[in-house]
């Protein structure tokens, strides 16, 4: 557990997804399948809080993020949320967005690495938990669809219009999210907006082989790679080549590269300490 | 008509492109087919001109370029305008630079959406034209030159050095902005340069179903996507979500929003109103 | 020789790279081909001076980079690097840290253009320079690895985190630079990494022909376009509109400029000045 913790205390039931941990890997499953998946206020709620306390915990080198069902998670619920929106003030609707971008600012500024797993339907809301994930491992099924347009909205949601042109280039992006039009796995993958294409059945051993080497890998390392990734997208030339610098200078002092030398001249695999 | 006019009033004839309005749609046809619809000093004037007014008529919601004959626009006039440009001094050739600027940034900034039909040569400043539109649709003729530097000038050229890294990625906008030479249509659309590859003869029908359907859609959504698109491209994560919250938060008062709900409750398509 | 020179001299002899320079182009070679030119202090400290000397000589207009055997570049050297940075304190790691990361601003903001010319392993730092490079020129052999992670270290290193994200876009940087896996050179086209694929027997011919261009052609439109798209990827729009108008007007009063249009209307080629 981190040492820096003051009065409040961790959560240990998370209500609207399912939240399994083992061996340093978290696993969040969204569970209504029902309704595929559609994300309600309180299932943004307890990504934005899970997310927030992820990283004191220090028991978890991966995020992985699962859709129970036919599909991944097809954005927020048409009754649950777009009705009942319909009747707030301004300030609701300013706290329910800000909401939404807090999820997906947490996504990017935490350090631990997340690793979606898609197929079927990743719409909306999902397409751009999808799109502020590090790593999208995505079968032939998943389709992605910022549909933002189609219900009146703008395609600016969550950050999308700024997470997708530096994704796909600004051509694409404006594409995509100005009509909200279904994109097929195939064609994502070519785009860049998925890392990795694989057969359906595959999928689970697949994001688990990627969680399990990044959980058991050097975590200092990934998680800088992360968080100067993020940050340097909104940084100049010579600040991010100052940032490189003196983030790097800190890992050399760190035990991973002393290990990885000592493992190189001894001829043997590092054993990994994460710090 | 926009509220918000003073003693300026509409320019109901510009003559050195065609404008034809009908339906929300304004589709501007460069003409001048023996020059390969060459742009002339006049032709720069007149497209600011027309995107500065554009927005406040409230009779346009998408703007179609299109080139006559051959092509779609070969750049600049080497006669009339490389020609006249070498007698110019410091004040009129920072006018002229500055007025071609313009146009591009009322194409990026106005909130109407712009459709590129694009065959033929698609070159020097029609090339940055095609770029600075939101979607390029494009016939296997279609050939990019951002030639400049063939010329003698720097391959920046209004706002291609700042555009072209952004769609495409700054090693592919390096070679074509260094060396001007020619991309074909397939490798511009494997680049993310060009929107839709579509068959010559299906150029037309292609772009005014594109046309109608941002016309008859639901104008704000697109529009705010547009504006925001292009603001976040300068912005930070965290503003951008903010940006993003606001935006999404007005719109969740719009009409359009509510008639989707209307519309998805009562199992019918929705009727935009585009506000 | 530039006039604004004071007291410092240049460097006649690079102790650490081999460096012939003739007819305005320069070929870097690293030379240390039993070590897969694996980089030592002395070869960064050399790499950095170079940079900043070439823009004052006025007998370079492109730099070709090259490697002797097997591979272009290894990357830092993992005994004589890894091994004495061990034992550094902060002061001299971030000395270190600081210096490889000049280079890299060295090699985007001088005027010179740079072509890469990439076999084999081009790895770690080796795989950075390549990307600060204008042009990459590669062959099937080529292989990319950011490998930083798995030497422990932050895939941030030398201004890949933020130069790789804009030219493959955040998706596929990030996997690249978390993982640090290898990438082939076709995968490395697709991605927009290698400007052009060639076949292996025919690298240095394509570099010559590339680098030859270069150098014969207009230097002030090339070094201008380089310095401008550097620039403008730290730039907003309208800033960007204003700094391509500036460059433009500028290099209408050119030689270049000038020449070209005397030529076009000759009907002859032009003669380049390169100013």
């Amino acid at each position: 557990m981190s040492p820096f913790r003051g009065s409040v205390g961790f959560t240990e039931e998370w209500k609207h997804f399912r939240l399994e941990r083992a061996d340093n890997i978290a696993t969040l499953t969204f569970n209504r399948p029902d309704k595929l998946n559609a994300l309600t206020f309180q299932a943004y709620a307890d990504l934005r809080d899970l997310l927030a306390e992820l990283p004191h915990r220090n028991d978890t080198r991966v995020l992985v993020l699962h859709g129970e069902g036919r599909g991944f998670c097809s954005g927020g619920d048409v009754n649950e949320i777009i009705g009942l929106t319909l009747r707030m003030g301004t300030d609701q609707l300013l706290a329910f967005t800000r909401m939404t971008g807090e999820v997906v600012r947490a996504m990017r500024e935490c350090p631990v690495p997340i690793v979606a797993a898609l197929h079927g339907m990743t719409a909306g809301a999902g397409a751009v938990l999808a799109l502020a994930a590090d790593f999208r491992i995505a079968t032939p099924s998943a389709k992605f669809a910022f549909l933002f347009t189609k219900v009146g909205l703008s395609g600016a949601d969550m950050g999308a219009a700024y997470l997708l042109p530096r994704m796909i280039g600004v051509g694409r992006a404006t594409e995509l999210l100005m009509l909200g039009d279904t994109l097929d796995a195939e064609t994502a993958e070519r785009y860049g907006l998925v890392s990795q294409l694989v057969p359906e059945e595959a999928l689970s051993e697949r994001v688990t082989m990627l969680a399990r080497r990044l959980a058991d890998g050097p975590f200092q390392a990934y998680a800088s790679t992360k968080a100067v990734i993020s940050r340097e997208l909104d940084m100049g030339l010579s600040a991010s080549l100052e940032l490189d610098a003196t983030t790097q200078a800190l890992l050399m002092h760190g035990e991973d590269y002393r290990e990885f030398h000592a493992a190189f001249t001894g001829k043997r695999p590092p054993k990994w300490q994460g710090r």
